[in-house]
C-alpha cells in the first residue's frame, strides 16, 4: 500500500482563455498581462479581454477548487463590463486567501502571433505579481507556426498553470 | 551548484483529450465528469467519450510515468467498447497505487460550447473523486470565443493537470 | 489570514510548441523526443523541429521564470539553424542550474496523428532525461479525433508541464 508523503502536498491548477481579435478599424485598446499595449489591435470581449490575466485566474481557481471565471465573475454581469484583468486577479487572490490558500507561483504561456512580448515581459510579470500580492508570476510566449485560428490571426490563447498550498 | 530540496518532490502531469460531437439525430448519451447529461448531444467514440475523465487519466498516467490512455487501455480493444470514464479512472488509480503513488489533486478544464457545467460542477467533482479514492478533483470550464473546432461546435476538449507523490 | 506552508514550495511551469508537417516530397528527417524517426515525414522549422523537446524547454523556462524558447534561443539566429532538441534541453538545464534550480520532473503530451510513439516511448524518455542530467521525463500521446489542424494532419503539438525547486 502506498504511504502519503510526510508533508502537506500543494495543489496544481490549469487554466485556458481565448479571445478573438477585434475587427480592423476597431479602436479598443489591447490589455495583456495587466499592462496596456498602445498601437496593438484589441480583442473582442465583455471585460478588458486580458487572456493572460484570465488564464491565470482560471488556473488559480481550479487549483483551489473554487470554480472558474464564469462562475466567479459571471461573464454576462453588467458590472463586469470592461472589468480589468488586474481587478479580477485581485478578487481571485482574495477568494484564495479567505480559504487559507497561499499562492506558490503562476505561469502563463501566450499562444499568439502578436504582440512581441519579450521587451515587456518583466513589466507584465510585475503587474500581475502585484495584483497577486507579490506571488511569483512568469509570462512566456509561443506561436503555432501559422496553423489553426491563432495562425490565421483570428484570436489568441492564454494557457496557465499554478501551484497553491495550505499550511 | 544547486542543492536538491530537503523533501521528496511531488510530480506534475498533463493530459489532453478531444472528442467530436455526435451527428445530429444520433441518440447516444453524453457522459462528462462521470455523470450522464440527459438531453445533451453525445460524442463519437469507442468508449463513453468522457473527455473530463480521459484527460484526468492522461494527466495522472503522465505524472506517474505510466504511459497514456492508448497504451494502458488500447483504444481499439473490443473490451473497451463503451467503457466508462469511472472504470478508467478506477483502473488508473490502481496502477498508480501499485507503484506507491499517492494522488495529490487532479484538475480538469473543459473547453467546450456546452453543456453549462456550473450547476453540476459539484456532482462531477464528487463522482470523479470517488473513482479516485477520494482525491481532490476540480472541474472548470472555458470557451474559445467562437474560434476553432470548439467554436464551430465540432468537438470538445478536456485539459488536465495532476500532482502525485511518493513517500 | 493564511499561513505559508512549512517547506519551500516547488514551482510549476507550462509549455507549448507547434510545428507544421513538411510538404510531401520533402525529405528532411523527423526528430521527436530527441530521437530520429526514419521513414516519418519531418516538420518545417528553423531548428530540428522537435516539438517534444521544445515544449519541455518552454515548461522548464517558465517554471524558473527564465523566459521562453524565443528569448533564450532567438528563433531567427543563424547559429540555431538545425539546432537539436537535445542541445536546447542541455542549454536550458544549464540555465536552471546556474540559478540554483533542481528539475523535479517534466512531462510532455504530444497531440498528433503520427507517429505511434508507444513502441519508442522509453527511448524518447531516456534521451530527454539524459539531456536533463537524469531528471524524470514522461512522454505520452493523444489525438484530436480528426478535428482542427492536428486532425487535418497540418501540424503537431507538444504540451508540457514541469516542476522545479530550489533548496
Amino acid at each position: 500500500m502506498s504511504q502519503p508523503p510526510a508533508y502537506p502536498l500543494p495543489r496544481t491548477g490549469i487554466g485556458v482563455d481565448v479571445h478573438a481579435w477585434a475587427p480592423e478599424g476597431d479602436d479598443r485598446p489591447l490589455w495583456l498581462g495587466c499592462v496596456p499595449w498602445p498601437g496593438e489591435r484589441g480583442v473582442v470581449g465583455h471585460s478588458d479581454g486580458d487572456v493572460a490575466a484570465h488564464a491565470a485566474c482560471n488556473a488559480l481557481l481550479s487549483a483551489a477548487g473554487l470554480g472558474d471565471l464564469g462562475s466567479v465573475f459571471g461573464t454576462d454581469r453588467p458590472e463586469m463590463a470592461g472589468a480589468s484583468g488586474r481587478k479580477m486577479l485581485e478578487h481571485v487572490r482574495g477568494l484564495l486567501e479567505a480559504q487559507g490558500w497561499t499562492i506558490g507561483n503562476v505561469v502563463v504561456q501566450l499562444v499568439a502571433r502578436r504582440p512581441r512580448i519579450g521587451p515587456r515581459r518583466a513589466e507584465m510579470e510585475e503587474a500581475m505579481s502585484a495584483a497577486l500580492g507579490g506571488a511569483s508570476v512568469s509570462v512566456s510566449a509561443a506561436t503555432t507556426d501559422g496553423l489553426g485560428f491563432v495562425g490565421r490571426t483570428e484570436g489568441l490563447v492564454g494557457l496557465a498553470t499554478a501551484l497553491v498550498a495550505r499550511a
